[in-house]
C-alpha cells in the first residue's frame, strides 16, 4: 500500500479558523496527507507547556510524521524556523525553545537545521500568521518528502535552549514537580518512577499525604487524592471522578515530594 | 474504488491530547483509515449519556464503520472489553453499559465478544490510557478486516446492562422524560412520537404547556417553547434563539408529559 | 496521483455531535472526500459573522474545495439553499445572505442556482438538521463531480442579500468598523491598508489613540494596543500577549478611525 504522510499540528490557536486555513494550505500542496490536531488549547504563548505536551505524544505517532508546532509569540520578527529530524520524525517549530528537549534527548542521533529562506515558498508572507504561510507549506513538502537539507540550513545545535525543570533525588527523597494540568485536573509531574532507585512509599503534595501507588484510577474511589504512573510513565495525582488541581489548589511548578521505600 | 474504512471515537476525553494520541496509533496501524471525532466533549464517565449520543447518531455512518467508545471509569481494573457486531457495524467500548442498548435492539441478529487478551497486540499497556493502548489498536485492526472471533470470545450477552428510561402511555397521556441537553439548551426526550397511538396535543414540561408540535424552528419565533420531531425522530423541546433548558431550568432525567389528541 | 476532493464545513453547531453527523452522511457517498473543519464555533445564527469568516478563508484552500457553510436558523422553513460557483470552487448554504459578499465580489463570473428539489436525494429529511439531510449530500456529490446543473436551477443572483459595513474615506480621515473578534480578543475591521489612499499615521478606537503600524506583534511588546496588518489584509488592532477586545471594550459593530499621513 503507498504510504500516508501525517502530519499533526499542535497550536495556542485556540477555538479558531487559523488550523483549518493551515489545513487548507497543506492540502494544496500535500492533497493526500493526513493531518491530526494533536491539540489547538495549549496556553497562550506558554513554550514549556507545548514542550511538554509533545513529548508526552509524539511517541503515539508513526515513523515519518511530521510535527508542526506553532506556538510562535515571535511570529513575524526576526526569529528563526527551526527543522529537527529526531526518532524518525520531523518536528517544524520556531527556534524559542519549544524544540529543545527533543534536541537534547536525541542529540546523538538528531540533525537540526534553520529555514534558509521563505520568502520563495509561500503565496504571500503575512506579519501575523507564519503558520499559515510558512510552516503548513513546510510541512507539505516534508510529508512530501522533500529532503530538510535543501530547506534548511544545517546547524550544530538550535539557538534558544529552554530549561526544564528535574526531579532532584537526596537519598530516599526525590523533589520534583507538576508540569502539566490536563482537562480533568489531573496533576502531571515530572517524576518518572521507573526511573527512581527504589519503590514509592508515599507522595507528598499541597499539603496531602498519598499513601502508595494505585494499580488503576478506580482502586481510588472514594479515597481522595491519589497517585499513579500515567500513560507517559509519569507519576501523576487524580482524584477518582473529581478534579486533583482544584481540591489540592495545586498547578503547574508546584512541588511534589516523593519518599521512596 | 478501495474502500475507506471508517472509525469513529466518542469518548468523554475533552479538549486533551488524547483523542489525537488514539489517532496516531490508529494511523500507525492503519495508515488509510479514516478518522471521524463523533465527540469528545460527553459529560465524564457519564455512560446512559455515551449511550444516548451513541443512538442518535450511529445511523448516519456507512456500514462497516468501526465506532469506538471510550467511557470507561473502570480502565486499568479487571473490566471487560466488549466488542459488538450489529447493524452491519463494529462497536467497540468497555463492558460497562454503554453498548446495552444497541445490543438490546439488535439482539435478534448482533454478535457479543469478550475481547480475548490485549497483553499482545499493544506496545505497552498503561494504567491510565486504554483508549490508545488497547481501543485504538482493535480499531485499527477491525477497520483492516480483522475478523472479530480472532479477537474476542463469543458471548451471549454483554455482561452490564444499562437501563434507560422508557416513556409510560396511559390512555391519552404519555411521561417520559429528557435524555440529552444539546450545546444550544435543546432538550431531547425519549418519547417518539411515530410510536404514539395519537398525534401530540400538547406538552408539559417544567411548569409550561406547549400546544401543538412546530413544523420548523422559525415557526415559533417569538412564541417561547416549543416542541418539534428532532433529526433522530425524537421529540425535542427548544426556544427559537434561546436556551430552553435554561429558561426552563430542565435538565437531564426531568420528566415531561405529552397529551395525545 | 488521483484527486482528493476536499469539503469544508463552517457551521453555528458547536461542540455537539452534529459535524460528525454530516461527515458520517458525507463518506457515506463520498468515501474519498477530505473533510476540513473551517469551525463550529459561529455565533449563533450569525450570518454576518459566518460571511465574514468565509470571506477571509476561503481562498487558502484549493480550487475544487466544497465550502457548506450551514447558519440556518430557517431550517425546515421555505428558505432556498443556494449553490454557488465562484473562485474555482463551490459554496453551498440557505440563502439568507451569508454567501452574498462572495457573489458580490465575483458577480462577473460566478454562477448561481437554487437547489431545484431535496426531497430525492437523502435518506429521511427530517425538520431540524438539513446540515445532514441536504447539505452534506449535496458537498458530497459536488465533491464527487455532479455538476451543479443538474442539482440546481440557474438564477440571476441570490434572493437574500446582506449589508456589510463599508469603510468610509472623507480625505485623510477613513472610518470604518469591527467585523470579527477572534479568540485572542484580536478586534479585525473592514479596513484593508493596501487599498487606502495613503499611509496610516494613526488609528483611534474606543479612546485609546495608536501611532503607526507593527511590523510584528512582538514589536508592540509592553506598548498597549497596536495596530497590524492581519493575514487577511485587515487591519487588527490587538494587545501583545493580551486582549484587545477586553480592554478597549469594543466588539463587532463598533467604529474605527484612521488618520492617513
Amino acid at each position: 500500500m503507498r504510504d500516508v504522510p501525517l502530519i499533526t499540528l499542535l497550536t495556542d490557536f485556540g477555538d479558531s479558523t487559523y488550523p483549518a486555513q493551515m489545513k487548507g494550505v497543506i492540502h494544496s500542496l500535500a492533497p493526500h496527507a493526513r493531518v491530526v490536531d494533536l491539540t489547538h488549547s495549549l496556553p497562550f504563548a506558554d513554550i514549556r507547556w507545548a514542550a511538554h505536551t509533545l513529548l508526552c505524544s509524539f511517541e503515539d505517532f508513526p515513523p515519518g510524521t511530521v510535527h508542526l508546532c506553532v506556538v510562535d509569540p515571535g511570529v513575524g520578527s526576526c526569529r528563526e524556523v527551526l527543522l529537527l529530524h529526531a526518532a524518525n520524525c520531523t518536528f517544524v517549530a520556531p527556534d524559542n525553545g519549544l524544540l529543545w528537549p527533543l534536541w537534547d534527548r536525541f542529540s546523538d542521533s538528531a540533525r537540526a537545521f534553520h529555514l534558509r529562506e521563505y520568502q520563495g515558498f509561500c503565496r504571500s508572507l503575512s506579519r501575523t500568521f507564519h503558520g499559515r504561510d510558512v510552516f503548513a507549506p513546510l510541512g507539505a513538502w516534508i510529508a512530501k518528502g522533500v529532503p530538510l537539507i535543501t530547506l534548511g540550513e544545517p546547524i550544530a545545535r538550535p539557538k534558544e535552549s529552554l530549561d526544564l525543570p528535574v526531579p532532584h533525588v537526596d537519598g530516599k527523597v526525590v523533589t520534583g514537580s507538576v508540569i502539566l494540568v490536563d482537562p480533568f485536573g489531573n496533576l502531571i509531574t515530572n517524576i518518572r518512577p521507573s526511573l527512581l532507585p527504589g519503590s514509592i512509599a508515599r507522595v507528598r503534595v499541597g499539603g496531602v499525604v498519598v499513601e502508595g501507588v494505585a494499580e488503576s484510577y478506580l482502586q481510588w474511589e472514594g479515597r481522595g487524592v491519589g497517585a499513579i504512573v500515567d500513560s507517559c510513565g509519569l507519576l501523576e495525582l487524580f482524584v477518582f471522578k473529581g478534579n486533583a488541581a482544584d481540591l489540592l489548589r495545586v498547578g503547574v511548578g508546584d512541588l511534589i515530594v516523593v519518599d521512596l521505600a
